[in-house]
């Protein structure tokens, strides 16, 4: 893939979160998975290595976990 | 300013996240300050709210601390 991929779930920490990310790498770069809302790619996230959100799934593969607003159960829960 | 500043302690973690935030931003737009190293930045990165490294500062001031590397306290030990 050539996009990374920002995973959040809405929170305050996020929505700020989400507001760097984008404006850094461009938002073309970058999309966007609100799994609050989205639940069906919790599973890609984890798979992912996603362990929180918000996180950053960089182009080669590698999870970049910024600040702390959830972990994956409160997600789920 | 205008470029982010990436602050990180020459930790595991620390390295794998400069490389991905340099990839994903471009060299010309992140100062990369170890502060491991350079223990006269320490108050810099402290007074812009850096709690633990590795973390970002982007050019509007807000902080994106990433993964969890090592806090303040443990860099100035």
């Amino acid at each position: 893939m050539s996009k990374s991929v920002f995973y959040h779930a809405g929170c305050s920490v996020c929505v700020s979160a989400e507001q760097d990310i984008v404006n850094l790498l461009g938002a073309d770069k970058v999309e966007v998975v609100h799994i609050g809302n989205d639940k069906s790619r919790i599973d890609e996230a984890e798979k992912a290595g996603v362990k929180s959100v918000p996180a950053l799934v960089t182009p080669n593969g590698n999870v970049l976990h910024i600040n702390f607003g959830a972990s994956m159960a409160d997600v789920k829960g």
